[in-house]
This record gives C-alpha cells, sequence and structure tokens, in this order.
C-alpha cells in the first residue's frame, strides 16, 4: 500500500504541506521509560501486542512490529517519513511501532514516554488527524490505566509534555518568506504566542528547502482545541504573509522570479550530481514555481513534491535503489531519481 | 543564401572552429587611408564598383555594397560575423564591402588600407582560404596596380603589416586549457614563435565562452607559405595538448565534468535570461561536452555552436528579432533563442 505522503496527487499542498498530531500518554503502574527496566519494556510492549496486531480501529488496520526486528537502513527511512523521533531509533530500551496501512496513524512504544500515538495527513487538516489521534487514544484508553493527574492532566516524562500530551504541528513551505528575510521577524513574533519553529526533521535539524514546522510549545493551561485554534491562527497569519510576498516578487521582479525558478527546473532535470541540500533547495523553487502559476508543467504530469523531498533522504534513497549507498553514490542516485521525477514543461 | 558559418553541420569543428586569411592591399597612386581626402575615397570606391558589380570570379558572384547605406544594426551585425572589423564600421571615410553571396569571400574598401581581402572557412582549412583570398587577390593586381616595393614587399598604412600582408588567424575553442589554468603558459610560449593570441572579437575583446584567435604577428621576412606553417605548427600543438587535458579531465573527475556539462546544458535550455558572456560560458561547455561524447544529443538533431554563438551577439540577435532590443530584451530574448536551439537528449 502507498504511505500517505504518496497519495493524494491532486489535492496538491501548498504553503501547508501536511499536518499532525501528536499525544504523548504514560501507563499507570509502570516507570517512565527513562527508569523502565528491559524487562518492564518487554512485558509493555506484549500488553500492547494483544491489543493491536492486526486490529482494526476505525476502519485502519494495525500491525505491531518490534523496533530490533527493523533494520537500521528501514529504522532511518521511518525517520525521514516522519514515523518515528530521532531519540527512538537510536534508544536501547525494547521499542515497539504500531502502525496503520499507510504510516499515517501510529504509535511509538518506549519512546521518551510509553507511548506517543501520532496521526499525520496531507495538506491542512488538523481537525482531521486530531480526531483520528483521539480514536486511538480512546481505544487505548479502554484497555489501559494513563498516567494522569487531576490538577495537571496527562503526566509525561518531560515537563514539557504534561497536561494535554498534545503536540500539533504544521509543515510550511515558505520560500519567499524566507528568501526576502521577513521569516526571521516572523519567528520572533510568533514565538511569544507559543508557536515553535523548527527545521523539516524537528530540534536540531538545519533548515533546507524552506520547509519549516510550526508547533505548539505550551501544552498545559489550554484546552486541546485552544492549542490547535492558537496554532492555526498563527499558522494562517504566516501563510498568509507568504502569499502576499509571492504576490510581491511576482510583481516587482517577475523576470528575475521566472527566470530563477525555470533555472532550477533545468537544474534538477540534467544535473549529475545532487546532495541533499542542494535537491531541496531546488525543488523548493519549482514548488513554488509551479504553485505561482510560473513553472507551467504539461498537464498530464502531476508531481508530488513532497515525496521526492522523502525519498531523496539518504535511507529513503538507498531503499529506492535497493543497495547500500557512500555520499557520493548518494549524490549521483539522488540526481538520477530527481531527473525520472521532474515533469514535461509546457513547449515555449 | 545561408552564410558560410551556417552551413556543413556534418562537418562539425571541434577545437578550431574556423580559418581566416586576410590580405592588406594598398593600390599605388592613391594616399593610404589615413590621408586620403573623401572625394578620393569615393572615387577608389567607383573604381571597383566597376570590377566587382554582379562579377563572378572562381564561380562566385560577388556584389559591392556602400558602407553608407547600411544601417547601423546591420554593421554591426558584419563585425559580430567577422565580416568587418569594429574600426570599419566606425570610420568617417567613405567605404565599402565587397561579398560573395555566403559572406565567406569579402574585401572592405578603406579599411586601414585601402583594401583588406579576406577569406574564412567553418574548421581547419588555411590552404582553402589562403588559395581563395589569392584568387581575389589576382584579380584585383589583373585590373590595378598595387603599392609595392622590391624590398619590402607590399606597403601597408601599419609597418606589422608590410611585407606580405598576410594575416592567416584559427579561430579555437580551448576551454580545457582555460579551465586548467595552462592557457597562461600557452600564451606565453607561443609569443616567441611569432603567434599572437586574441579574445573572439579581436584586438580588444575580452575572451569569452573559452574563443580565441590564434595568428601571425609577423608579415615581413617570410614567405607567405612559411607564415601559415608556422601557424600550423604551433596551432596544432595547442590543440594537442588541449585534447591531453580534455582527456586528463575526463579520466580523472569524469562524475564532476559530466555533472558540469549537463548542468550548462539544464541552464540553456531552461533560463528565461541569458547574458551574451554567461551564454557563451554555457554554449563552451555543451560544445565540449558534446564533443568529448559525454552530452549525448539524439541522432536526428544537429546543432551547429558556431553559428548560435554568432547569433546570440546583440546585434545579429536584434536581426533575428527584427526589432531593437534594450540590453534585458537581448537577454530574454538570447535565452529564448538557445532555448529553442538546444538539441534533445538522450533518455536515461
Amino acid at each position: 500500500m502507498s504511505k500517505w505522503y504518496q497519495q493524494n496527487q491532486e489535492n496538491y499542498p501548498g504553503v501547508i504541506m501536511s499536518s499532525r498530531v501528536r499525544l504523548a500518554r504514560n501507563l499507570r503502574f509502570y516507570p517512565f521509560p527513562n527508569r523502565l527496566t528491559k524487562e518492564n519494556a518487554i512485558e509493555l510492549i506484549e500488553k500492547f501486542k494483544g491489543k493491536f496486531n492486526n486490529v482494526t480501529i476505525d476502519d485502519n488496520i494495525y500491525t505491531i512490529t518490534n523496533m530490533d526486528e527493523v533494520k537500521s537502513i528501514d529504522k532511518v527511512a521511518m525517520m525521514e517519513e516522519h514515523l518515528v523521533s530521532p531519540n527512538f531509533i537510536n534508544s536501547l530500551l525494547p521499542s515497539a511501532i504500531i502502525t496503520s496501512e499507510d504510516d499515517s496513524k501510529s504509535i511509538m512504544i518506549n519512546e521518551e514516554d510509553h507511548l506517543r500515538i501520532q496521526a499525520m495527513t496531507y495538506g491542512a487538516d488538523l481537525a482531521k488527524v486530531f480526531a483520528e489521534a483521539n480514536k486511538l487514544d480512546d481505544y487505548i484508553e479502554e484497555c489501559f490505566d494513563y498516567a494522569y493527574n487531576n490538577e495537571f492532566g496527562y503526566l509525561t516524562s518531560c515537563p514539557t509534555n504534561v497536561g494535554t500530551g498534545l503536540r500539533a504541528s504544521y509543515m510550511i513551505h515558505v520560500p519567499a518568506l524566507e528568501a526576502s528575510g521577513q521569516l526571521r521577524i516572523i519567528l520572533d513574533a510568533i514565538g511569544k504566542f507559543g508557536i515553535i519553529f523548527r527545521g523539516m526533521y524537528g530540534e536540531s535539524s538545519e533548515p533546507v528547502g524552506s520547509v519549516f514546522q510550526v508547533s505548539n510549545q505550551v501544552t498545559m493551561g489550554f484546552s486541546e482545541q485552544e492549542i490547535i485554534d492558537n496554532l492555526n491562527s498563527v499558522t494562517m497569519q504566516v501563510v498568509d504573509q507568504e502569499l502576499k510576498v509571492r504576490e510581491k516578487l511576482l510583481r516587482e521582479k517577475p523576470l528575475e522570479f521566472e527566470d530563477s525558478i525555470y533555472r532550477s527546473y533545468g537544474l534538477l532535470k540534467y544535473a549529475r550530481v545532487l546532495s541533499s541540500k542542494e535537491a531541496m533547495t531546488l525543488l523548493s523553487d519549482i514548488k513554488l514555481g509551479m504553485e505561482i502559476g510560473v513553472l507551467k508543467t504539461d498537464s498530464y504530469n502531476s508531481i508530488n513534491i513532497f515525496e521526492i523531498m522523502t525519498s531523496i533522504q539518504p535511507a529513503n534513497l538507498q531503499k529506492i535503489e535497493n543497495r547500500a549507498l557512500d555520499v557520493i553514490e548518494r549524490d549521483i542516485a539522488r540526481a538520477h531519481y530527481v531527473r525520472q521525477m521532474m515533469p514535461s514543461i509546457k513547449k515555449n
């Protein structure tokens, strides 16, 4: 089955590329993972196996996989797909992952908390992914007792997650804000609303391809709906600004704009060696170009930039090539893959 | 009729793009052009009109045109095609040009000397153009008396042309020598053999696209054949070095080489704005790429880089577009023209 980000090419996402919700949960009667023994960790996974092996919840079939059965390359690929966190794949504690068929819904077991329930979707739809995560949360709550405190809410390993345990986030593509230098100003402003900006791969990742995650910083003192509404409101303002700057660029420097986008297309279509960073930058350019109507692709060609951006990451690329690749081999394979994926351009 | 450089696409020229011979001649009984009166200049042109208007010499039909009847843009275009010199089109003295149908043979009247007889051809064939220039020279000598001195030979305005009045030159494309930094060393070496290197457009022109003119500096003290043999011998060594450096680059850095050539192709094929200098550099790259077999074009596509390099010069470009263009309009028109001319690449 296709992954969630490989579908939906008709609903081409614009500035907001994807939406994600995750809920941090812990079970009562077990120490938090940082104090959990290996035996307890295995016991906890076994309990979930009973509840999640080939179980259908809300029309989704779930399977559970022990992470020690997953090959290293596949673990990294899962991280590149935002299915698991970097911490999770590097953890020494026995851990497992529960996934829906398209990976859009998942639960990490024994990450920083016992459970990290996650739902993701293409484009802007936090309401949908919040509802999906809630259904998984409800199902688990029917089976197990959560660590919950009437005053604080859900208890978590890290105090920043206590309360709702909710982190809602959007992956946004803001090339015009970045190019115009306005992104810095916006970052400062939205910090005051408890919203944080991070690179595509979270906390310590360098931003590439003008793709960022925006998410709530605070999980306590507000209801889930308030957290989501706040993120929505701030993000929509950022989107609005991005669109305004795009219009301004297009109005004031149409030729430079068009030229730079077509040059990026030409390089993606013909380069023989592409680093991940350069490829992300060029893909960002043509995504922008297609959205503002400057890069005119043949109508029968569709292109899923989100899928390409994921597929050119090191582990996914090696999975596509079905062999281990060193850095230069990856740069060659990346250029080859990207060439194949480029849509045709209307003759002019 | 096509120009000489627009033909012959099958005999694709490699390092040596074209060959040229010019003979400086003056008529006896007239002051040299720097002392020539306007009336004398006109009289001299009229004498040639009688001998060259729709005259067939050696199977070529010649016509004569007064330069004051030529539009400014066409004068510059003629210069870009190496048919006339910059000095010639800026001269205030009445002047005229005699041309064969394909412009490969020509005579400037009242340039620095009364006559500058010229023959050009695609690729490497100095013997052919020397013979052609000689036939014109012989025809003129049957009609008029040349300023000739038994001790010095042909007399000319500038002492550097006295003697044979011969300048033989090759236009060569040496991107590998230039990129490797070896060109400087070679320039120093060949100067000792009386050979000079200049940019594509002669004396004061900046070298672009790794295209250079090599020609003899000395015209006296050697026979015509010795001058040509010397230029041939030196040029063939330069060509040999260029080919060796190309092989070395291809052997030692095949990937970087291929990548940079395909990137240049991608930019030529998709850029919307191209300065003359950038276009020349990119065209130089793909010329090299095709010659060493790295850039694989579809076999039914042929491309005449020499023609493209000429057509993207400012005046020729405006003639193609059939309207006056400012700098930025030219850069747009140049990018458009180049896009159309790019051959398809074999699928891979």
